[in-house]
């Protein structure tokens, strides 16, 4: 005969697809020692014979349940349904995997008229027997019987109306007599049969529920979006409940191993003498420390010190447990591997290394790279933060934590700094024209746009703190306040902001600067170690790339030339370059900017030494240069001594449409080739003269963006080498160097055997390919995106993390294709999917040389792809 | 020894690559029995040879091209550089494929001090002789000594004023003798060599120059943006010139074989005795029709009549010849298919059937489907058009003729059409919110937007004439006046606008209405029995597809649901349904929308019988519905007592970066499931009240648009058949009904297998894949494309022709994944694609089940498939 029932002893972590996952949980931590309740687990396989047998519970299941009921009842020395000494027990499900919708956990059964008495007498507490007896009824009325809750909750308010108290906890012994008596009626109102007081029948009806719920429309919707097979079935987990108060010598309590804040390895917890965990909860006594445990009850301390280590060396890992002491005997309840800081994280893995407990290896998979973010930027005073009011909620589009003054305007923000003051920049949303007032300021906030909108991109390249697209914000910038629902901010007033979370304070909280340990290089080190893909940084500036260096970033995989175009000096010239009407005027304004262009890029060379480059050119659409208010508009007239007209005219020649999908990148050289000839004759020069001054080779790669056909890129890439030869040759001095493209038209991806013709490197721009690939503006979609992922149709936003699916699969076309047709083809991605963690494996699987991110992302990246590198088990050293 | 040369006589078509195309082309004549002046061709080998030996031309060749020379000498009993009867040739380059760049034709070549007397012996004019030499002097010092020609027309306009003449013509011999004699000064001047008076050195080095012109800069560029080889070299024709100015029994003409022009089986053509072809060109004598050739010089003309035949039997086709008749002795200089108009096209197909010239198939394949058009638009009156003056040139966005008084907003262009007169729409560009103007003008002309601007596609639906993204429009909407460079254009005055060139000209030019013959249905029926493609239509209303039926529509490919939001009455209902806060609201005003879509479609399903309709469900962002300008907005919070600030909010809401990749198509469904449910009940209800009444069986094809992932379509399919059970379930009445997807996102394209799930049918919106492929806003795209196409870094604008190796390699991708998932899967294209003869033999062989197009594209299609399955030579009848 088939074996359906598994008592806790017989099982293990082995039989998880036949015990699900708490039975299997449960039957480890038997198997290594721990003494946990017993129990016994009833199988998926019996769940799925149940249907076969058109739901109806077999005799020789009900007799095998029985059979290893009462072994519990042996094992236990108490009696289920037992006057005296009951045995009571959870009822719980448990599929393979997770799954919200099914039945949830049913304690206490076992209880009737006649146990509860028991149970009084051996807690010595008539109160928690009835009120555990009431609460149970309940339990089994909703979830068992489906009787609406409310009905059981409407009597309960109605009693503590009439005794004028206002908590549960308030209520009397009596009291709860009364309400057990209550529910009991309703539950005979409701289903017309008196609720059970034969606590084999409860049982049986508890299975019966459990496997009902697995077919229940919310489970099956789950799954059917999951994409988890039906035939799976649920497992039914039956446990004897235990007591920590049943007296001086019982008590309850929950630990860590080691210090779950920063990692000392110390037991850190506290408990309660003869109390239930929902005491603790409750808050009426305060808990001691765990030490104390030591004198009160030195042998179960002494035991669950020596359990602790016996856990820390089973799951190799920091542990948080649940125990209960009952009568003198300690029952571990639960446990599971701790939540921790980042800071804990990384000094629990180097301890446990040092303690030869885990390896290198293991220890890197420890830390959630996401994590690490925290260890790099402020945070809040945790005591500040404990009273502050959570005014709204955005995206957390930069990392770290800040307060400040709210101002409307890049320039009102610029002014506050330089006398002294924080702020913050409120803004719809920001465009490049305000790159000054976000310099300037401590943090922004937006009321528009997604993770990768302008201010996302532009606040984590500085590191600097960031909430976007907070809806409820509505700015009114002439009368320079803004509202969320009926609070009115004024300019001046204090806000604050997490950039992790995307939550808005009003007020000032007050914020904590970093620290890195030496556990962090330590650990950062190993993860070098581990890795095989390159981690580069996007910097525009010396300021970022050093940033970066310190980071560990290996050099630079994204240059936007564009950010050095709006700098104060040179934003007229580049304006004059774009309102020039003849190739000669356009020149003219172009051989301006040269000087300035080489200079950045011989500070960036410079302090990058010899590390890779790659350097893009102009991508944005040359409208976003000019400003579109009539008085900017106006006041550039004036100071150009260009007629307004004129201005006017070329602005609205410039406009667009969709400016995402319009004149940009590459296409702009093509109309006008002098602008890109410029820049490449800045790129190049500077590198002659780092030859000639310090005898640094530079190799730099020139990138030509938004590339979707070969012939745009020989176009291109002919300008560029016709440039580069001229300037070689004029100087004397030699210079390698190296001609991309960005791969980041859905276009250039299917097409990329034809594009690595001529393209010697390859780049992902994955936030643009996501935007073309889905149709999704990265500016746009936050009106929508977050309603997909609410509703399921997406797991994730694609900004952040790349869709391995679609966006995935034509990077996987474009490495094929351009590998086929260049073997050594050197690729990367510079998208903002570069720091992200998953993202990061997915580029170790395709195999791309780096990845490259901003430099407050480095780390990340770093530790991600040491985490894919031994996730996916190639080139360990 | 290998031969170099080949007489035409030894030559033939199959030895193309040998003799290049004209050389092969003359060989065949000749092979045929043509009259064609004697010559002979040295081959591309020939030229390889050359660059092998270092660019030196080697005895061997020399002495074989002297031997053909003297074989010519002897056939055409004149001598090279004779004094009394000179044999003069023309030299051609002429490699395998047709190539700009490369070396002119050089005329007379022979002529020196000598021969020069001799030629105007033979013709008895000196004043030609000494012209013909004057100009060969030029050609070979402009091509072979490479002089800029500036140098000779300087001293030919100075002469020109000294006589204070105007034209060349009227120089006198004494003149040209002149320009002679500075010419060859020029020469020696120039190279510091006397001009050759040796002819057979003009003939080498004229030989050489041809060679050396092969790797001229220009043709290098030309061969590699055009991927033709470089190891093909060029061939060098040298052919006998003739002269039709010999006397009266000399003279010249061209001729059809049939009328070009209305396809008369006649011939058609004219001719001058005594005279050269530039003569006729020069119009100072008024050539003769072709049949007085016969009471001139019957045996000539009887001669001609018989090679017509032979030619028209020969090529199977309409030729149109060139021929000169040198002392009684015709010769054939050209003869190629004649260009014709398509009503001509079609008569001859049709009537060369007749003759059994050729089969129904070949006859199919003699009419451009792109000319068609023509047929079902008006056309400007040829003779009002010789005055016409051209102001500008838009893009060719919808076809037709049409003039009219000009009008700036729609509102004017309703006035005015109701009082009578033909007005013309002239807009930046146009919104959905212009339909109203659109359909009352005659046509529209914008001064943005591309090939698939709004203006454009909704101009096509409506079959109305229409000029879009003409740049150089300045229109001045507050003045009422648009400028071109420095004319003004007045509200009311004329305009006209060519639709199939793009031409925009000033005051009218009267238009004359197309007739289709009898011959016209007889083709179309002959290419219905060839093609495999499904032909449906993009039809909106019951008057579109009443059009598209006419012209053999089987089907409704898109019937945009968003165009009858647009109505007078409903745009209120729209407006309030978007401005709605609560989804009752919001339901209030889509109940009222109901009936109205109810009848819609009701219209439809009854116009187009059984066949199949395919519905869009709603596409556009909801912005478009909501006025802009303040005024707008003003009015309709006072029309709609709604508070002018909460509409200000809502279209500040509202508003996107990308609209194109906005909160549209699906994703609105997602957010207000409402709006669809609303459609698919109108639909359905529609359908079930035609079978009621009419016992009509309808079977709608629901398609769900910007679907990009598997999870969106079920989300939305969720709805509709919901919607669908529910009125089946009341009305008792059963439906069939299909729901199906656009696959005009390319990650639709790229997951089609997943979405193949659960779509019935794919319909490719190729407008938006095109757009999302390569990165192209077609609203943007028309500030960059055409310079793309200028610098042949596109071949074609992809939103005319679909992109096969970029959009129709995501397209094939489709198919196939989507084939894989679902074997009967349905497949069709509804962009504008899919009536460009291009395209839709792309779909052929992609092997769709259909392509719909805009009425008027319709008969285009249905040839081009027909001429799509006999080129793929498949299912052929």
């Amino acid at each position: 005969m088939k074996k359906f029932v598994y008592d806790f002893m017989e099982g293990s972590m082995d039989l998880k697809p036949l015990l699900g996952g708490k039975g299997a949980n449960l039957a480890e931590m038997t198997r290594i020692g721990l003494p946990v309740p017993s129990g016994f687990t009833v199988t998926t396989e019996a769940c799925n014979e149940y249907y076969v047998k058109n739901t109806v519970l077999w005799d020789e299941l009900k007799q095998e349940i029985f059979q290893h009921l009462s072994y519990l009842e042996e094992s236990s020395g108490k009696r289920f349904g037992d006057i005296h000494n009951p045995l009571l027990v959870s009822v719980r499900s448990g599929s393979v995997f997770s799954m919200p919708g099914m039945m949830d956990t049913i304690l206490n059964l076992g209880l009737n008229d006649e146990s509860v008495e028991g149970l009084a007498k051996v807690t010595n507490n008539e109160r928690f027997a009835y009120d555990s007896y009431r609460r149970f009824i309940q339990m089994f009325g909703d979830v068992v019987l489906h009787i609406g809750k409310y009905k059981f909750d409407t009597v309960l308010e109605k009693r503590k109306q009439e005794k004028q108290v206002e908590n549960d906890i308030d209520l009397t012994s009596e009291d709860l007599k009364f309400l057990t008596d209550e529910f009991k009626k309703i539950i005979e109102r409701e289903v017309k049969h008196k609720f059970p007081q034969d606590v084999k029948q409860q049982l049986l009806m508890a299975i019966e529920a459990v496997f009902k719920s697995w077919n229940n429309p919310r489970a099956k919707v789950y799954r059917r979006i999951n994409d988890i097979p039906d035939h799976l079935g649920t497992a039914v987990t039956i446990q004897m409940m235990v007591f920590g108060n049943m007296g001086e010598t019982s008590g309850t309590g929950v630990a860590f191993t080691r210090n779950p804040s920063n990692g000392e390895k110390k037991l850190f917890g506290e408990f309660l003498m003869n109390a239930q965990g929902e005491d603790v909860v409750a808050g009426i006594r305060t808990p001691q420390e765990i030490q104390a445990l030591n004198e009160k009850m030195p042998d179960a301390y002494n035991k669950f010190i020596e359990l602790c280590e016996l856990l820390e060396k089973h799951y190799m890992d920091m542990q948080d447990i649940e125990f209960t002491i009952e009568r003198g005997e300690l029952y571990i309840l639960q446990t599971r591997n701790g939540k921790r800081t980042t800071n804990a994280a990384i000094n629990i893995a180097v301890d446990m290394v040092d303690e030869g407990l885990i390896s290198k290896k293991e220890a890197i998979m420890r830390v959630d790279p996401q994590q690490l973010d925290q260890l790099l930027h402020p945070t809040f005073d945790e005591e500040d933060l404990k009273n502050a009011e959570v005014i709204t909620r955005g995206l957390p589009a930069s990392s770290g934590a800040s307060y400040g003054k709210i101002y409307f305007s890049p320039e009102d923000v610029v002014k506050a700094n330089s006398s002294g003051e924080k702020a913050i920049l409120v803004r719809h949303e920001t465009s490049p024209e305000d790159i000054e007032g976000m310099v300037a300021s401590v943090g922004i906030l937006t009321a528009r746009g997604g993770m990768t909108s302008h201010a996302a991109v532009v606040a984590r390249g500085m590191g600097k703190c960031c909430v976007a697209g907070a809806g409820e914000v509505k700015i009114d910038e002439a009368s320079r306040i803004f509202k969320v629902r009926d609070q009115v901010f004024h300019e001046g007033d204090y806000i604050s902001l997490n950039g992790n979370t995307g939550d808005v304070y009003s007020g000032e909280i007050k914020t904590e600067n970093p620290q890195l340990t030496g556990n962090f290089q330590i650990f950062m080190g190993w993860a070098d170690q581990y890795r095989r893909l390159k981690i580069r940084t996007n910097a525009d500036t010396p300021r970022d790339t050093k940033q970066a260096l310190e980071f560990g970033a290996e050099g630079i995989g994204l240059c936007r030339t564009e950010h050095m175009f709006f700098d104060d000096t040179r934003i007229p010239v580049v304006r004059r370059m774009i309102l020039s009407r003849t190739i000669e005027q356009r020149k003219k304004a172009l051989d301006l900017l040269l000087p300035m262009q080489r200079q950045d890029f011989k500070e960036i060379f410079e302090a990058m030494g010899e590390k890779p480059v790659t350097i893009r050119l102009l991508d944005p659409p040359l409208h976003e240069f000019l400003p579109h208010e009539e008085e900017d508009i106006r006041a550039l007239a004036k100071g150009m001594e260009i007629s307004y007209q004129q201005i006017k005219e070329v602005v609205s020649d410039l406009k667009e449409f969709n400016p995402m999908l319009g004149h940009r990148g590459c296409r702009l050289a093509i109309t006008y080739p002098e602008i890109y000839q410029m820049q490449v004759q800045a790129i190049i020069e500077a590198a002659v003269e780092l030859k000639k001054e310090k005898g640094l080779e530079v190799v730099p790669e020139i990138m030509v963006p938004l590339v979707g056909e070969l012939k745009e890129l020989q176009y291109v890439k002919d300008i560029i080498t016709k440039t580069v030869d001229e300037i070689i040759e004029d100087s004397g001095v030699d210079i390698k160097y190296l001609v991309g493209t960005m791969i980041e038209v859905p276009r250039a991806a299917i097409t990329a055997d034809e594009i690595a013709k001529d393209a010697e490197f390859f780049s992902f721009g994955t936030n643009d390919l996501t935007q073309m690939t889905y149709g999704f503006s990265r500016d746009d979609a936050g009106a929508f995106i977050k309603e997909y992922v609410d509703k399921n149709i997406l797991e994730k936003d694609p900004f952040q993390r790349i869709d391995r699916d679609g966006v995935g699969k034509l990077m996987e076309i474009a490495v094929d294709l351009g590998k086929k047709t260049r073997a050594d083809l050197k690729i990367g991605i510079c998208g903002e999917h570069g720091g992200e963690p998953n993202s990061v494996e997915f580029c170790h699987m395709l195999n791309l040389d780096y990845v490259s991110c901003s430099p407050y992302r480095v780390p990340i990246a770093r530790l991600a792809a040491a985490q894919a590198a031994i996730n996916n088990k190639d080139k360990l050293k």
